[in-house]
């Protein structure tokens, strides 16, 4: 181990730094990476090429061997400076990352992989690279097994405050590294009370939940080869996905008093919500533009971005799929007729309304969700006169932080509500599991009464250090402040009056009781509202009674606090002596300690709602929930190299509207249903998490 | 020499690197300050003092003693934050700077002195600590003699463009001094030209102009110790220094077919001009706020920055200034009604409008133009709700680069020729100068024709070292391109008919020849077009002709191009050879390099005017322009100790309306003035400056 580095770290090194040079010594150990020829240096520094032997990794012996390869051409890929920002919702951004993951994707072995990874690296564009690289890593069979560190160890730029880090500078300037102090990121540092939209800022500019779009978008990109598109409704679980963080997102809004986000239909009035995220792109020397209260959208003609549209464009897109929507059929790009079809149709919407390349008719039905996120991302500079760069809007790794999300969101999923309306409601038949019937349902948490729920503040430690290029090496922490609860436990009372085995899907939702006036729901209006806890398969054995006890902890739609929260290249385990978890391909899913919303001092009222369905309409062959590689968040973001594990829609059974007669969720349910009331319990309190750190307080 | 830091060099450290704390070696030699105790240690440095000897400047004999002195109370300075942004604009932050320049000037040695600003330089806000060092050094007695650094040494990230300092940062660390490349920032770094604005964005954004503007607010504070406030007629310099900046920017604006700015007279109107600055603020860790084009303003009520007031106190404080200006009198705070007089008027004008601690009545006329520009710099946030800071327009230091700085300076401008066009006019009788007739006035350029001037674009580097904090030492510079000019020269030809010898001024203007519309002006707004060139004392002999010869360069607006670009600390003379002049308190003066406008490639038709006046009506007794000590730039920034050098209100003979029957210049001439037809021809190349360092291409 002396003086080789492995693959793990060999890849960490590529990625970390992205602006110090690949002759800087890489890592805590200065491992150097010992090219072949000074053709792999990039052009500005061949005039000093002599001149680096003597100055960078002289004292070191670990050393990482490059392989001599036929050198590719980046010619494409280098048209977007090094110190621009980058952009996946840009065509022409995409074009070049996907001409860079082709590349990355095309070299046979690992040591051909790894030698044009350090040739790219201080050619292209970090941000770029950065993207590319995570793309190849986890969709290259000789790299599966390795582990990407997190993003925002990366780039902790667009994760947290700017402000943060010239004193993280300091920090490691100044101060030994075991004297230094964690940096304490206030809760409330991009707005203050004023600003109502501000009291769910905590959801908005959660890392970890941030972390999970960037992820999600990673193993679903819209635009590269194509077998990496190509996946397993993925245009559907666009759809799913993305509602659910819709129906997460309104709770929370309820839970502090504020409405349901209103869907942003039109694009020609100003924009009331302002936003100023105080992140830097460090790598591109600007911060990200902020949108002022009222600001207005133009039509994009940004000669540089090789972008044009109008807004009138958007509105046609939107109208001609609302129109195919409401005939039930969609134009493929032979001039053929599609259906769409109760099983399929929202699969190909999905890929429509992204639109990804996989949409059935670019030229007729365009490219809505993704130019609409650029459109908002550009209300300061629509013809780049000011020379400006997008906002947070463009970047899946920081959009989720902008209110203006959550409305633009609002409206395409109202796209697919509107097909889902189409759609034949469940019948009872199709809902009920004969002979399986839920008798009780109950959640405990310690130290809490029964079916209460609790939340509050924890912090815990980033480490920043990964992004301060070109200072001391050591970690550098930022203290964050999340939401957090107590785990809890579900038990679930139930009779199998079949006399045999039967299995079912538990699935597990939670949603408010009341609306935003104080009333209880319409059923139409609450499906919307529930959100995904969690899906599991059960075996229910002969006898009549039976008790499933589930921990929130399991939830098949979260990630555990590790992948948020871990330092890869330290050994030494710095969560609190909690053995590490693998952090898989997955960082995809949602945050742990994101899964229920904050509610309210006084307890906010809300309904669990557990069913039990049919194994026979939920099985997938081969996969299921809990089992495959990165299978941790199934629900959110699929299974690696499998199916999707649930057959049924996404959303069932909340995805439809009900059936004849059903007005409220108490007419809904069948016998495996049952409803209770629990409340979400919100304590102001502040606890240290499992990843602070035991550096000086 | 080899041990000791002379007091020069001392300053320089305290200023340099303001964010590495004062035990980290400074400057090229690693000089360490000797604190006499760990009192002298900030807070946050208090739990590792023990640790620090060991680790910092233990290898060098370069030390500074800082004597032990009884500590005084920074309480209230350090109520703004180290990582606050800092504003002269606002009264609060004033008030905390007023209290840190008075603990600097009450020490009674220049030991003591420098002991209180080692104590205070990590605790107050940097940028506050840099202006009120620059305030005290500028005019304790004991520090009179020193050189203040250029701020855009000091603080480069004020003047150059923030995307600058990543590769500043690269080269600082990947290359050795003398294998860096000076980094070049691109003319149209701002904008492009599809904005109309931009066009003048050379003048606007040029260094030596934005250093002039901060030089003259640190020489003419409008809050501070009342005698440092006090100086000769500070009011009508305010006037007239404002006064010139305008017509020196229509001039420019009118070289590229943009018409004279328009006044901002409608605080209620969006503002059509955007300005996005790219400038960060290192210390405050965040970049200064643009402002989208259309743009509104609101009443500010900022509970952080102890700032309240409406649009509607503008409003009225304007109407009463308008009506003490009609009715001719104002009232001080005693109630007593004191006239605006045809000489002094103007000056108490000045303090009021700007408003100055001198203002005779803060109360009733307000604070026009310092709130005007913090109402400017805050459309964005004017509650504070999304904890912004301000932009460019509230630091002198930025304020010019952005458009509407010259809209709202029309207005304030405007409010002064409301008064001067009630004062009576010049007489012809007071305008003449029996006996003294000019018979010819000419320029010429070498390598130009007759009557013409050239300008064309020039490169220049600026040190970035001493901002980029916690980086290796060692120059790392920043290329700018700058409009310049050949040198040229005036002859005037002068007729002495009086048989005896005469003094006179000769006042030296430069006026557009033709309006925006092509046409020639009437001499009511002509007036205000001209531009003062130079102005200077000569004796005609008793010969009755004789030629003045006078070399541009001998401006007595301007200070010297080594003003603006100069390494303090280096011995070796970085400009080419040429010796250095001392760069004194001065530094307030207009850049030598701007001294007339840019010009057309096909020649800019303007109106050279020459005047020698009767010196018996200029003489100042015991002062005189380019006599004292920092008395380069005399007419915009008046003589250091003395009283302003020229009796004559400022902008003679332009500052009133003409006499009854001149409605051209032509008219309006006496035979003691001369004007003639020159051009100013632009040529669109680009040509290295004597500041371009050796260093590779």
């Amino acid at each position: 181990m002396a003086n080789t580095v492995d693959q793990q770290h060999q890849l960490l090194y590529l990625l970390g730094r992205p602006t110090e040079p690949i002759f800087v010594p890489k890592g805590d150990r200065g491992a150097v990476f010992d090219i072949p020829s000074n053709d792999f240096l990039a052009e500005r520094f061949q005039d000093v090429a002599g001149d680096l032997g003597t100055r960078f990794g002289e004292d070191t012996n670990v050393r990482v061997p490059v392989r001599n390869i036929t050198l590719p051409d980046l010619s494409f890929p280098m048209r977007l400076g090094r110190q621009e920002n980058f952009s996946l919702f840009l065509p022409w951004h995409r074009e070049m990352a996907t001409r860079l993951i082709e590349i990355f994707m095309g070299m046979r072995t690992y040591e051909d992989f790894l030698a044009v990874s350090v040739y790219a690296r201080d050619r292209v564009n970090p941000y770029m690279y950065i993207y590319a690289m995570s793309v190849a890593i986890l969709h290259r069979p000789d790299t599966r097994g390795l582990q990407l560190p997190p993003m925002s160890e990366i780039l902790p730029e667009k994760f947290v405050d700017g402000g943060v880090f010239d004193r993280a500078r300091e920090q490691s300037n100044v101060r030994n590294e075991g004297t230094r102090v964690p940096i304490e990121i206030p809760r409330d540092y991009t707005a203050s009370d004023l600003e109502e939209e501000h009291r769910v800022a905590y959801f908005r500019e959660d890392v970890g939940i941030n972390l999970h779009h960037w992820h999600w978008h990673l193993v679903y990109p819209f635009q590269a080869p194509l077998n990496i598109v190509r996946k397993d409704r993925r245009g559907e679980l666009f759809f799913y996905m993305h509602q659910q963080i819709q129906a997460r997102y309104n709770f929370e809004r309820l839970c502090n008093r504020l409405g349901r986000v209103k869907r942003l239909l039109n694009l020609r009035e100003p924009i009331e919500e302002g936003y100023f995220p105080k992140l830097d792109t460090l790598v591109a020397s600007r911060n990200y533009p902020p949108r002022p209260s009222g600001s207005k959208l133009s039509d994009i003609n940004r000669e540089a971005d090789q972008i044009r549209f109008d807004i009138a464009d958007l509105e046609r897109w939107r109208d001609r799929i609302i129109e195919a929507i409401q005939i039930g059929r969609v134009i493929n790009t032979k001039g053929e007729v599609v259906e769409l079809t109760e099983e399929g149709g929202i699969d190909i919407l999905g890929d429509i309304v992204e639109a990804s390349i996989l949409s059935i008719n670019p030229n007729l039905y365009g490219n809505v969700h993704n130019l609409g996120h650029f459109l908002l991302a550009l209300p300061h500079d629509p013809d780049q006169r000011h020379l400006e760069t997008f906002s947070v809007m463009a970047d899946p790794t920081t959009a989720m932080r902008d209110p203006v999300f959550y409305r633009w969101h609002a409206f395409t999923d109202d796209l697919f509500q509107i097909h889902k309306r189409t759609l034949p409601s469940y019948p009872a038949n199709k809902l009920d599991y004969q002979g399986v019937r839920i008798t009780n349902i109950e959640v405990t948490t310690k130290g809490a009464g029964k079916n209460e729920m609790t939340t509050f503040w924890e912090q815990n430690d980033i480490d920043l250090s990964r992004g301060l290029d070109f200072t001391p090496r050591g970690p550098v922490f930022a203290r964050l402040t999340q939401l957090q609860h107590e785990t809890f436990t579900y038990k679930i009372q139930v009779e199998n009056t079949s006399n045999s085995q039967r299995m079912g899907t538990v699935r597990i939702y939670l949603a408010p009781k009341f609306d935003e006036r104080g009333q209880p729901w319409l059923f139409r209006d609450q499906r919307n509202m529930f959100i995904e806890l969690d899906k599991f398969v059960v075996t229910l054995g002969r006898q009549k009674t039976s008790t499933i006890t589930r921990e929130s902890s399991q939830s098949s739609i979260t990630i555990p606090f590790e992948s948020t929260f871990r330092d890869l290249e330290s050994s030494r385990p710095s969560t609190g002596g909690q053995a590490l978890e693998a952090f898989n391909y997955c960082g995809c899913g949602w945050p742990q300690h994101m899964l229920i919303p904050r509610g309210t001092p006084e307890g906010f009222p809300c309904q669990l709602f557990i069913m039990i369905s049919d194994i026979k309409d939920d099985m997938v062959e081969g996969s299921s929930a809990g089992n495959g590689a990165c299978a941790e968040s199934a629900s959110f973001c699929g299974i690696r190299d499998k199916k999707y594990p649930d057959r049924r829609s996404m959303g069932y059974p909340f995805d439809r509207v009900p059936r004849s007669g059903v007005d409220t969720l108490q007419q809904f349910l069948t016998p495996n249903m049952a409803v209770t009331d629990v409340r979400i319990v919100f304590t102001n309190r502040t606890e240290p998490g499992r990843s602070v750190s035991n550096q000086l307080p």
